[in-house]
């Protein structure tokens, strides 16, 4: 006798929704996510900084390290801890005229392209370093199937 | 005498395209992502797996821990050295009947939900672990202005 076994479910998840950044200083971190990409505020305190990544449903959080280390009980429920180290890579979504602009405006701002690349599919990026050393790609469209 | 200095000019973000994860095991975490979470995968080799996080222009990257510390040198050019650790945070969009549907799903898959939250603004989040520690958020739409 043979069982067959159903497909299991999985959950049905529409994006990402936030991604998070651990930083040393907020301020300095939020003058260049907005200052620099231009990331509207969405809300602020002295633990995290929460900004619009440009399109609906894409939140970039930026947390100040150490202060998410503890269980955050509120009102409606829990948050659990988390944490992050390390000069991590986060790629942002540009048009190709906006690509063009970016270089100009990392110039003024004095921040160092430190790589590009044009990838197979399609699409091209530009790579700098956010104050934390974390690795901002910017890149076009074409890279993956699904952008 | 008096000067006016204009606005300066910022990049044009449209949303984070590519979210970052650093894990110990590249079969573990993706077992988690796409088996359990759904996500498709979109590119993988023994470095890094990419999933479509379900929606166009939202992208999953799951690196190896370790293998990102070196500039990578394509025909098309580089990508430069990045690298990440801790349990950091993710959030992902779900619809109400989703989120309802995910809890199902993690018990049938034996993953402890770890907290719950109603937000103030409206949308409720509930957290797991994925495989490394991350702690992963499925959250319903109200949470933010624009979402």
């Amino acid at each position: 006798m043979t069982t067959t076994e159903a497909p299991r479910r999985t959950a049905r998840i529409e994006g990402v929704l936030e991604t998070a950044l651990y930083v040393a200083d907020l301020d300095r971190a939020t003058a260049f996510y907005q200052g620099v990409l231009g990331l509207g505020r969405l809300f602020g305190d002295d633990r995290l900084v929460a900004l619009d990544a440009g399109r609906p449903g894409s939140v970039l959080l930026l947390f100040r390290r150490g202060t998410t280390l503890e269980t955050v009980r509120m009102p409606g429920g829990t948050i659990p801890p988390h944490d992050g180290h390390g000069p991590v890579h986060v790629a942002f979504a540009v048009s190709e005229t906006a690509l063009a602009e970016a270089t100009e405006v990392f110039g003024e701002a004095g921040i160092a392209v430190e790589g590009r690349t044009a990838w197979p599919r399609g699409g091209r990026s530009l790579y700098v370093r956010d104050p934390d050393g974390h690795l901002v790609e910017l890149a076009t469209p074409g890279l993956w199937p699904t952008y």
